[in-house]
């Protein structure tokens, strides 16, 4: 446990100041929780009641949409936090599911411990502030990638920023990120 | 001035608890400017210094996409703030463009003065936190909406939550909005 928790300090320590004695009490909070290969960490429709917090493995974060497909919208990394995060803010029925794409370790942080850092930490509002900053600049990303870029373009960023994502996740799931088929995917792939 | 400002004092006491001292010296720094219709007030490709929040008028937030085509993708009603958020926080070049849709009053809020509010306002960090969330659950409906959403519903949602969007704002922005032709979106008027 202890082990685990060392990088989301990290993590944590790169977005504010935080010293031993409140890290001690933040971090008591926190639990950790392993899941299986294809396990579902949250269903859509339910409620998100955690912000996951992605020690070891991997996390897909998809949808169904309107005529009933399945889409990928984000892949949640090491060191990287997961959630939907309007079900987790708002407390209203999740649009997401999100599943292990292999076995993963997360750590676990409920609405009433984040909520009651932004209280206790000295720059828990801070924390918040930089966390909720995040999430607006990957769906930021993601508009722009839906709005103005090829299907190339959007293809050489993940691997750019994912050099290992072919070797890692399923070929369909990673078409479906793209939003382009997997035939598609196998061209663009082989034309390097 | 002043009066302009009660509207934005009112929003933001919406947000956090702030006092007469807070505000005199907080409020300070804002300042108001007035354009004209069709004027510009962020040009994609430069530096979004400042949040908009709109005391009147409308404004339209869009940008041109890889083939050349101007998107709308948001507009900025009375009340609310209106920015390139990304380009403002990271302070790189804007993806968007702000334009004015009628005359418009808007108040402005520089990086420096927001940054500085976190610090010097009691709740400061905490008004960051909201208004970047608010900026995120933005992105999340316009996310669901092009994923989830059929154009009937898109166009239910926005007559719903903006009533005289119609009497207000020329079609064809609105079509570019929903992401479909102008001759789709009279087809889904004339259906009621």
């Amino acid at each position: 446990m202890h082990h685990k928790l060392e990088t989301i300090k990290e993590v944590i320590s790169n977005y504010i100041e935080i010293n031993e004695e409140e890290w001690r009490s933040y971090s008591s909070g926190f639990s950790v929780q392993t899941f299986r290969k294809k396990e579902i960490l949250l269903a859509q429709g339910h409620l998100c009641r955690d912000v996951f917090f992605v020690v070891e493995g991997l996390l897909r974060v998809f949808f169904v949409d309107g005529e009933g497909e399945e889409k990928t919208f984000h892949f949640s990394f090491e060191n990287t936090f997961s959630a939907d995060y309007e079900s987790f803010l708002k407390k209203m029925p999740s649009n997401y599911s999100i599943q292990a794409l292999e076995d993963t370790t997360v750590v676990l942080m409920s609405y009433d411990m984040l909520h009651g850092g932004y209280k206790i930490l000295r720059n828990g509002e801070k924390l918040g502030r930089l966390l909720a900053e995040e999430y607006f600049f990957i769906f930021n990303d993601k508009i722009q990638a839906i709005y103005t870029q090829s299907p190339l373009e959007r293809y050489n960023r993940l691997i750019q920023k994912f050099p290992n994502i072919l070797q890692r996740i399923p070929q369909h799931y990673i078409a479906s990120y793209l939003t382009i088929s997997s035939v598609h995917l196998s061209r663009l792939k082989n034309s390097y």
